[in-house]
């Protein structure tokens, strides 16, 4: 007797892959639910920048045909419009971009199709993943930011057009669309997936990821393009011990986020989680800072053909940010970096203390309003530490939007931070 | 009174652009002269993978008509055939690429066109920046190997094609062709020159450096891509404390590059140079496995889709090289990264005792034979460790063929390392 949904465009992708691999369920079915939500929720969420569904059925009649592929066989996935790809306009957010055509897939993307996925097409991102957003509009209300830079990917998972997306982070790129769509992202440990054919701003801090509808989800999907097939087996009883960090910044959560966060403390310890209050090392709390320089200083360098050439077709918003890139001195760098390495230090020694960091994922609900993407304080520090950071939603607010938290691991812990994300997850759905 | 050479081909970047800036000397004339050494030397060097003489001589007309532009004004450059160019075809060294046209330069191409600099064209880089070979010969004898794989912007400066050419390192990409070339190299420490727009290898690895004729030169280039005006300002009298290096390879660099190693301590040390005698920590000097490793995994992902799509395009060597990579996990890699936290913690002690490592460059002279690029052993460990480093040419062997030092500075001292090396260069010249 099965439990699933008997719209297969409600299952979680890993729901989903058992299905297909026990050939309970074709790839076909799977992506014709798909493509039905979207008919439906597009017009609305405006998540696509392009859909291409002939192509991706063909696609799945093809797998349906054949053998399982891998661990995305037949799994429909949309794809942050700043990674290449050879059969679909690649954008990067920018009008300068409007009808580019790369020849070659984004390491990361052919590397999902190789697993048998099923590319339905491209999502909307911000301008070069900055701040300058696009149409997306938030699923839970059509009034309000999905948040950004991977707005198209976080509303078509939310939205159930797609069980599995691609996104990128810089500042809270995964973290804060996650937490303002009530879906789960999983930003990885920094340098385990490949960028070659994303679109890049900040070399130091770009970070492939992915979204889902489960912490299982993004383990399958995110192991695909690390090469480590270790996240995918997540622990049934992976009890951590959290530290919950309120941050420097939680004067900047509001009241509503404040009261869910301490709920969800309250439940994890009441299921049996360690929970120990913890403070940020100024090094550390000032590290918010740091990241938003490092982060103008690389993306003046990045987009430097694109800086001299079209500057017209730059938004003021980002010229401004690459003025300010522009007056960061190597002097001011090496300083940077010095610092980074100072609080990477003195967290790795608080980290043994714990087994994950918990801070609320956003300052709150998505902002109304379609002209910004809200605010990645709560994520800079460590989007610029390049430590696994998972994105969890606990409920919703007042105003009907998701809330959140995010779970920190240390470094290159990403499987033990899964499996704790996991066991943390399960214990919210109770 | 002008001791400069009356062709201005033979002159170094520096005191060109001197002449340039005094309109002493004019873009057109320059350019001139590069492509009369070009049309004498090329048929022997094949250095190019395409030129465009016209379009170069437009930019220096119309850099002769203008104000001076930044500091590389007037300078014509070789670009690696590994960066995308706007105006060239770029391949990457593949016959995948072989029709490839970019529609965006490279970010530190275009730095380089802002600051006034004129390229020429594009140079010829083995195969994605790995070990198979293209056409270039080094140009002190063409039986022999330029080096790779910045093969082709090695080879147009050692034959004063250009004064200055970009190249990237991966594992010894920049410092060997240099070595074999007989010119200046500098690989920059990690993380500070943007690799948008370059095809990427490993990510964890690839850095963007440049060649030239002297220190000042490489260090000139390279300040315009990092937006570091301190390289540009190099002591006159920065006597370096030097350890001297001979790494756990020392048996594997020939005769010759061991005498020519010992004779330049020596020298060095009656300059009034500092030296003293280092051991590597086993931590570090393990590294050299730990390096292979991680360009194979590395690359295994960022060449995915050639590898999914043209795997009959790609050399038996590569494919080797790709499928060690798809064996290593993730277990492994987290291994590895803790192993180099660990030797970077180690060396970065050792530091505290002197300023610069001073290793032989190369294995010796270069090797014959145009079908492999010669051995990286020599530089695998500093690239690795993201550490800044130099060769310097120190003189000829017994075939006839340059031998040079590699130097090597602590993390984030990119300005005081090119400073000891300028000090290292005039006591060689002397």
């Amino acid at each position: 007797m099965s439990l699933a949904p008997s719209d297969p465009s409600l299952l979680t992708a890993s729901a989903a892959f058992k299905q297909l691999q026990r050939r309970e369920l074709t790839a076909q079915q799977l992506l014709g639910a798909c493509l039905e939500r979207i008919r439906d929720q597009e017009p609305h969420v405006l998540a696509w920048r392009h859909i291409d569904a002939e192509r991706a059925l063909e696609h799945a009649r093809a797998l349906d045909a054949g053998p399982i592929r891998g661990p995305l066989h037949g799994l429909p996935l949309g794809v942050k419009d700043l990674f290449d790809t050879r059969d679909f306009p690649t954008g990067y957010g920018s009008p300068i971009y409007q009808h580019h055509r790369p020849v070659t897939d984004a390491a990361a993307v052919a590397l999902c199709r190789a697993a048998g996925a099923i590319v339905l097409g491209k999502t909307v991102t911000t301008e070069f993943a900055t701040f300058t957003p696009g149409p997306t509009r938030n699923p839970h209300n059509p009034g309000h930011t999905p948040g950004g830079s991977s707005s198209g990917s976080a509303a078509a998972v939310a939205a159930n057009m797609v069980p599995l997306a691609l996104g990128t982070q810089t500042a809270a790129s995964i973290v804060r669309p996650a937490a303002y769509c009530g879906i789960v992202g999983f930003k990885p440990g920094f340098g385990l997936i490949s960028r070659a054919g994303v679109k890049s701003l900040s070399e130091s801090l770009d970070t492939v990821g992915g979204f889902g509808r489960s912490v299982a989800d993004v383990a399958l999907l995110t192991s695909v393009m690390a090469n480590a097939a270790a996240w995918r087996d997540l622990p049934e009883d992976s009890k951590p011990r959290i530290g919950i960090c309120r941050t420097p910044h939680w004067d900047s959560a509001s009241a509503a986020a404040q009261q869910a966060f301490e709920a969800t403390v309250q439940r994890l310890a009441r299921a049996g989680a360690f929970v120990v209050d913890v403070s940020l090392p100024d090094a550390v709390a000032a590290l918010t800072e740091v990241h938003d320089e490092m982060m103008c200083a690389e993306a003046f360098k990045a987009l430097a053909d694109e800086r001299l050439h079209h500057p017209e077709w730059l938004s003021e918003r980002l010229r401004a940010m690459l003025e300010r890139g522009a007056a960061v001195t190597y002097e001011q760098t090496v300083s940077h970096r010095a610092h980074v390495a100072s609080a990477r230090h003195q967290l790795g020694r608080g980290f043994a203390g714990y087994d994950l960091l918990m801070t609320p994922s956003a300052c709150g609900e998505a902002d109304a309003g379609l002209t910004a993407t809200g605010d990645p304080l709560f994520s800079r520090i460590w989007s610029l530490l390049g430590l696994p950071s998972v994105a969890l939603p606990t409920g919703f607010g007042p105003q009907g939007l998701p809330l959140g938290i995010q779970l920190i691991g240390p470094s290159m812990s990403d499987t033990a931070t899964l499996g704790f994300a996991h066991w943390i997850e399960q214990r919210l759905q109770g």
